[in-house]
Formats: C-alpha cells, sequence, structure tokens
C-alpha cells in the first residue's frame, strides 16, 4: 500500500480578452474569458517542485492573448481547438489540453434607427460556451449555453406523484415553469463545421421544445428538449442539461378575501428543486474527458 | 448636551413578485424587485420599543402583493406612486413613503419565426428602476437603468491630463471606453406620463450620445449624456450619472516581436476609475429625500 | 432656466492592495481595498473635455501604493488621512478629497499550537471600514464594520404593532433575531486617536447590547446599540446602524404531527426587512461630506 | 442507433436550515445548506411524463427539517448518511441517494469577557462541507472545506520552468503565496467515527504543510498536504485538491525612483493560476459516485 500522486492538471484561468476587429469604419468585437488547462507528465513538479516540464500559468495567458491577434476568436470553438492543438503539439510534456471559453454577447447601438458602426451594448444574461479538449485518443468539442433564463406562465403541470407521510405538496394544473438552463452539447472527432449556426440551431430547438410541449415534469420537458437537439443534428453524441426548477409560488391570498386567479406570484430563491438530465446515442462515441470540467468542484 | 434619535426608516426590502397578465391564450409578465420604506412618527419602537405605530414589514409585503392585483404594475412608476400613496394616506404614523422598484427584461420566446403566446427568455443584463417618494411637501420620481454596459471601441481619447511626480498614465488618442452605466433622472411632482415611453426615450439619447461624442474623457461624455437628456425632456429636473470605466488595456506585444494594433486587449476588473457626475436645472425644484436610497450604504 | 454642472466627483476604486511587514522571520500583513474621490474644480473636464486640472486615476493608484510604502497603512484611519491631505494639500485643483478602506482580517495560522510566524488564514466575513473626508471646513472620519453577522437564538420578542386589513403576521414572544450589520460612526475634527482600539471597543459594546437586550424590536435594539455606543465615547457624534432582518421562519411541522418547539428553522433569503436607525448627539458638528459615499448609489 | 436516456438524477438545492439546540439557558445553533439528490428509476417521468415514481423535490425539502428534528445534525456527516439511507431505505424507486451539506462556522458572543448563552457571530469565510452518497454497493463519506483562504508571505519560490518563445515570467525566490482553497477528502464503507475530529485534525495538518514547506511550486505545496493527510489517516483513501493561484504582484516602483523590498503587492483578481491536485492509496476501493456532484456543471 503506497500514497500515490492522483489526477492532476493546471492552467490559467478567466484570462478576459476582448479582440477589436476594425473594417474600415465598421468594427465589431468579440468578448471573451478563456481558461486553459494542461494535463500530462507533471510528476516531477508535485513530488519534488521539479518544473523543468511546467509551463507558467502566465505564458498559457500570454498565449491565448498572442493567439487572439493571430486568429480572430470566432467561432470559438474554431479558436479554442488551434489553440489547445498548439499546446499538444509544440509543449512536450503536454499529452493534453483543454480550452474552455465563455462568450458574452454584444449587439450594436442603434442611434437615429441605426446600428453603429463601433458602438455596442452589452446583452445577456445569456452566455454561450465551449469546451475542447485535445487528446492523443480524441477530439471533444463541447459546446453550450448558460444563464438561458427561460420562463413560460402555463401549459405546465405536476400531479399523480409519489406521496410518502412527509408529502404536503398539492398537485397542479396549471403552474409557471421557469429555468436558468445550463445545457451543453458533446461532439467527438467533430470536422470543422459552422460552429455558431450549429449553436443557433440548437438554442432555437431548445426554446421550441420549452415552449411547446406541455409539460408534466420538468425531468419530462429536459428530455423532450434534449432529444429534439439529437433529432435535429446528427453530429452531436449527447448532450447534458442541467435546470434549476425556479419556483414561483401562487401567493395565497384568501386572508385578504380577494381572489389570485394565477396573477400574482412570489419567485423565490432558495430551496430549489434541480434536474439533471441528458439524451445521448446508444452508439455514441466514448467521452473521455470530454465533462471534465477545468473550473468547479470536479 | 443629550443623544438622540436620528435619522430612520423601515421597511421590506426586496419582494420579488411576478404579475402574469392573461388575455386570452396570449400572456404578459411584469417580474419585479419591490423594496419599501416608511418614516414617520416611530420614535416610540425605537426607545422603548413601543410597536403601535408599526405596521410590520410582513404587512409591506402583503401590501405588494395586493397591490399587484389590484393595479398592473406596467408602468412601475405608476403603480409604485400608488402603493406609497396608500402607505401615507392610509397608514396614519406614516408621514412620507418610498417605493424602490428594480424591473426585470424578458422578451417573447421565438418559435418557427413567430413570437410566443406565454414563453419568455430573459434579456439583460439592464435592468430599469423607478424610485418614487410621496412626501408632506412633495413628491419625487426618480426613473433610472442600471448595469446598461457600453463600449465604443474607437472615438475616445485621454491626455493632456494633470502629471504629478507619481504619474506614469501614457497619452491615448484613440482607446477603448467602456462603462456599466447607473444613471437615474428625477422628477418632481409629475403629473401622470407615458412613463415607458419617457423611459425609453432617455435611454436612446444616452446611448445616442454615447456613440456620437468625440470623448476627450468620461467625465466629458457623461455630462453630455446628461444634458442631452435635460434637452430632449424639459419635465425632468436633474440627471444623475455613476460610470465605473472599466478599463480595457492593449495587451504588450513587444516581448512577442509581434505586432497588437489595437486589437487585443485585456478587459481588468479592479481597480476602475469611478465617476459620477450629474447635469441640473438651475431652476430645479427641491430634491429632498429623492436621493436618499433605500438600500446600500445610507 | 439653464442646465448647470450638477455635483460630480471623480477616482480610483477598489485598488487591491497588500502591505507586508517584516520583522525579522516575523512578518505581517495589512490586506485594503482602497478607494479614493477627489471634489474640486473639474468643471472644463465635464464641458470642455479639458484634462488640464485633472489627475489620472491610475495616478491616485499609484498614489496608494506608494504611500502604503511611505507609511504603514495601519491603523488605516491615519493613512487615510495622511493620503487625503496629500491630494488637498499637493494637488492645486483639489478642494476635498476622499479614502475609503475595506480592511480584510487575517490571523496568523497555528503550527504545531504556535502562531506560525509568515503563515496567515483569512478570517471574516466581517470587515473593517473606513472613511476619511478632508475638506476646507472640516475633517471627518467614519469608522465601521460591515458584514458583522449577529445572531440571538432567543430574547427577541415582536408583538403590539399597527394591524391593517393586510396584516397577517401573528406576534410571537421568542424568536430568532438575525441580522447583517453595517455600522458607521462619525468623528468630526477628530485628534489622532488609537483607531483600532475605539473601533474594538465599538464593536465589543455593539455586540453586547445586541446579546443583552431582550429586544421588542429591531429599532429598539438598534437604538440602543447605537446610544451605548456614543455613551461610551464621546469623541463619537453620530452613528448609523442599517440592518437587514435577516428571517428565521419556524418551520411548521404541524402537516407531519410531530412538534417543532422552536428548533427547526428556515433561514430565508428575500424579502428582508431592513431598518435604519442612528443615534446623534444634539450638539453634533455638521457632518458636510461625511456620509456622502465614494460607491454605491449615491 | 437511437437516442436513449443519460445519466440523470434530481433533487432539492440548498434547503437553508437552521437547528437550535437548547440546553436550559445555553443554546447552541448548527447552520446549514443542504442539498439532496436521488438516482434510481425514474426513466418514466423523463419519457412519458409519468411522475407516479418521483418523490417531489419539496417532500425531500420537508425531510431535510423534520431528520434535522429528529438528529441533531452534529456531527452533518452522520445526519447525513441518515437520511440518505432513509430515502435508500423507505422510496422504493431510490437507488442511490447523495446528500450534500454546508455548514457555516458560528462563534459565541463575547459579553464583558465571557461567551454568552444564546448570542452569536459568524465566522469564516471558511465552510465545512460533507457530501455523502449512499448506493447499492458502497457508501462514500466526502469531507472537505471551502473558502480556506490561506497566505504566507515568505516560503515560497518559483523558477527553472519551462520556457518557450511566448514566455516572460521572470523566476523568483521569494514570493507570496496565496489560495483559497477547495479540499475534499473521501472515505469508502466508513464505520461511524468522531467526524467533527477528523476534520479539525485534516485542516490542522493541512495548514501545518502550508506554512512549513518550503514551496518550489504550488503543485508541490499541494501533493505535499494531500500526503500529509493521507499518513496521518489511514482510513481516507484519497484526497483532492483545487487552488486557485490568488497571484499578488509587487508593484513595480521603478517609475517613482523609490525602492519596494517586496513590501507592496497587488493582489490580482483575473486570471489566475489553477491547481488540481490529489492524493490516491494504491489500493483505495473504487470512488463510484463520490466525486459525482450535485451542483455545479458536473
Amino acid at each position: 500500500m503506497a500514497i500515490v500522486l492522483g489526477p492532476h492538471q493546471y492552467g490559467k484561468a478567466e484570462t478576459r480578452l476582448v479582440r477589436v476587429i476594425r473594417d474600415g469604419d465598421r468594427h465589431d468585437l468579440v468578448d471573451l474569458n478563456v481558461s486553459t488547462a494542461l494535463r500530462g507528465d507533471f510528476d516531477a513538479a508535485h513530488l519534488d517542485g521539479d518544473q523543468r516540464t511546467v509551463l507558467p500559468t502566465d505564458t498559457q495567458k500570454n498565449t491565448a492573448y498572442v493567439w487572439a491577434r493571430r486568429l480572430v476568436p470566432d467561432p470559438v470553438e474554431s479558436w479554442a481547438l488551434s489553440l489547445a492543438r498548439h499546446f499538444v503539439d509544440d509543449v512536450e510534456p503536454v499529452r493534453e489540453a483543454r480550452v474552455e471559453v465563455e462568450r458574452f454577447a454584444w449587439s450594436r447601438a442603434e442611434v437615429g434607427g441605426s446600428p453603429h458602426g463601433h458602438t455596442f451594448v452589452r446583452s445577456g444574461p445569456e452566455v454561450r460556451t465551449a469546451a475542447v479538449t485535445v487528446g492523443p485518443d480524441a477530439v471533444h468539442v463541447v459546446q453550450g449555453l448558460k444563464d438561458l433564463v427561460l420562463l413560460k406562465t402555463t401549459g405546465s403541470a405536476f400531479r399523480d406523484f409519489l406521496v410518502d407521510e412527509l408529502t404536503t405538496l398539492q398537485p397542479t394544473d396549471d403552474r409557471i415553469m421557469a429555468t436558468s438552463l445550463i445545457v451543453r452539447w458533446r461532439l467527438t472527432d467533430p470536422p470543422e463545421t459552422d460552429w455558431n449556426a450549429l449553436a443557433a440551431s440548437v438554442r432555437a430547438v431548445l426554446v421550441a421544445r420549452f415552449a411547446e410541449l406541455h409539460s408534466l415534469a420538468l425531468q419530462q420537458t429536459l428530455w423532450h428538449m434534449g432529444r429534439a437537439v439529437l433529432e435535429a443534428h446528427p453530429a452531436i453524441a449527447e448532450i447534458r442539461l442541467e435546470a434549476p426548477n425556479k419556483h414561483h409560488f401562487v401567493v395565497d391570498f384568501t386572508p385578504f378575501d380577494e381572489p389570485n386567479p394565477n396573477e400574482v406570484f412570489h419567485a423565490d430563491d432558495r430551496p430549489y428543486g434541480l434536474i439533471h438530465a441528458s439524451a445521448i446515442r446508444d452508439d455514441a462515441a466514448p467521452a473521455g474527458d470530454a465533462w471534465r470540467s477545468f473550473t468547479g468542484l470536479a
């Protein structure tokens, strides 16, 4: 029995990088939060403090900046793949590289009814995400969206659930359903594609299914959202959805001797239901490290 | 010399209230964060713990909910005025009432190219704010916007500033200028008006001036934004702008033997410049408690 | 009637500065968040974009760093006064300077039962604050504490309050009372004193009064906390307390046919009561700009 | 090729629960954030919206409250195990249950030099965590700490690292090293033990190793911290550390013609190095779902 070094990785997190593209008087910008992580033969750095195989995280930051000059990071997936391949191909000890990107949305300012050439207004809260993993066996691209907040004012029920002696919830045929969706979908060994068009299409499918399906449960809604994405896009192997149930409780007006016909709600903070669901092709290529996040409680 | 009770107020902060409006199959929603505060003869509550004049904050919460049923809170200003007047008129010890509202923006979900009847997507990060104060001498309405994030990729300089022995900043003729604006404008004893149209117009003026003015300093930009609003809207007595200078530093590429012609920037977090500016009519009615905030470090 | 420039100021916010003090093998550190603001004759910067009187915020940042080398920033009040006086005395256009400081707490790491010479563990969440204003007419020092979270499990009642037709709250003789206190106290034209001892004493008085007073309302508790501070410290002219009522609701166990004798509570997030109270000497010197905050919705 | 349901789970996140323990006039409290997740045969809920096997998340919340009455949740591990076993044993469709707990620290208020009987002050920012997983094959207990912020003012170097053409970092023999540690350690099929004593001992070992080891890299420090924990506690199978390198950059004083002998530092926000390291016994029992987090991007 011995104590050995377990899984490890290191990198630079949250490099806030803005790339401006100038086409005469008309400018554009790409606003990113970039995190890079390297995996490989870094045992000596841990065991002995020997840094000879360790490319500093400061250099990873520099590299992200330089890469954003050499290659416009739009779509972010192509750029992240190029950056990850650089680490694997050009830095000898690196066996696997992961690049995670958040892209913040901006819209062009309207001035006098026309879009302005070099002024922008931040939109959101929705954020586009991408995580690419370039390893010895496979390349994974995980596109995603986070903080996509959806709400429907009807078309959602919850009833006929399991009841035990501590259950007090009343069934309902009509409730507000709302969530702040985190959704990610995996493509393994994908060819280059129009990543922005793909993400836009997936988003449209997700929103449409959320809107149109008469929901009997958030689980059902998530599954049908995920399945519809896989049906629409054969290149996607798997999709994962994480959905807090942002409870909107109808306020009890009985003490006030007034009706409240599902009109006034309290938007509660905590606790919240939290549903994880996923859809996968039964012949999907293995996920490898595709889902192994760089930040957060891994 | 004696120790006496100084300024005081109490209320219910951050009641998260959603009001649904149903017109057949087409629904709409108003999503609010409501804070109420009462000022008046509450000395005994402090000095002796005597609560006989104190309407509980829990009741203030109930009242906000009931008011949202009785009156659709759109525009929020009319609703907040009605709620504040109720406290002053119907609750005997209350001398002055303040209602602060944040309104979160939602857009209708697109399904198959058409807006959906009851499904919504949160937009933002921009938030509409309103703070009304109903007192014995005057009524104040302070409309506002917060988290309005603006950025221009050119048309901003900073040079010919005061230099002392600790100044190291280099002048520049071309930089990114970005801010996350908090802006509020005051109307005292206003008649009812189309509050949503007014706010939309002010926003358009602010964005246009930010875009069009060739900026020699953020101070100058803010002043001209504020002045333009007062010029466009005679009913507005005063406007205050608080603008963090969200620094975007051009990354120094000289160590890499590559050019960086204002293309790659680091979006820094802290520290940041912070500019407060305001424009006011020289015959403006006194502000009274209009600017005395309910939340935050008073 | 004309549109004129209203109140304005500018500065550098949130310079995160750590000062290390070395005494042989024994080190100490001071961990600060520093914000500076200047007021004075900056009209031309707004009206015309003329920066000749404007010391850059970047220089203010540099100055904070250099000042932390020249003078150990402990106590922070003495250091902030020195820094503010420099701006007023040495930068010609500056009429008034404000320096706000947050000081984060660290405790020495314990190793083998002994405090370590150069390793520290962050304590908190409580933060010490200081805001000094050096102006033409007066000098103000506002010491404070924020995020001081206090809770008592008994000794708090709320009853005999005003009841209207929307009141549903039940009176109680025994509840949890909890708050995350923001408290600040003002000294005008103070002599140098032992600021750290003063702050420690005020904190002790506040905590003791919170603990010992049988509370009939949070208003009453705050008043008595404030009054006790002024009684203990004649140099303090005024004290302001801002206290969210962090509601702990006893969970209703009646559906479960089990008792819950004030043992299990739900700690709610929003909404929350919010109480502002203050105590002041009736002969206190005028507050001037002492309370005019640099950051936040002012 | 078919599209099938992938990994899924559901539960109630962030139930904020406070349990008061009364022993005459001396009270104590346990302040928790509880998240529960259930895994099992919930396919029909997804595929068909059939809720007959689904215990509502609302019931999970109720159960947490009731369990905190039946069993004092201190140590949290014993309580979480009991709660998880209830879900697996008493709710038929549940195959595996996970309970995650954050415990917030409070210290007894000092009044007149003595600890008070029923008044408490929140300490922190450090939070104790526990995650238990009760499944068909094994029981896992993962204890942990998060937001444990450590800093040493010397005894840390970084040099002799890999250099490529984009490396600009200078080697250093003396720097500030600081991190906000997230650390978790796993025990599989553990007997009941004194969980609080175990966690306290692990914390002491971690802090001591951080302080005493002359660091050649954060990787090395983390490995030695982890190894020391496994050496001290044979029951622990594995330990994982996630450590942001909270950079403290020495401020360059050369423009000011003054020295800065490692005394004044800028505490930077982003980007930051992020190091994940772990130590494991080579005969450790399999981890199963022990590390599969309930919240966060899993």
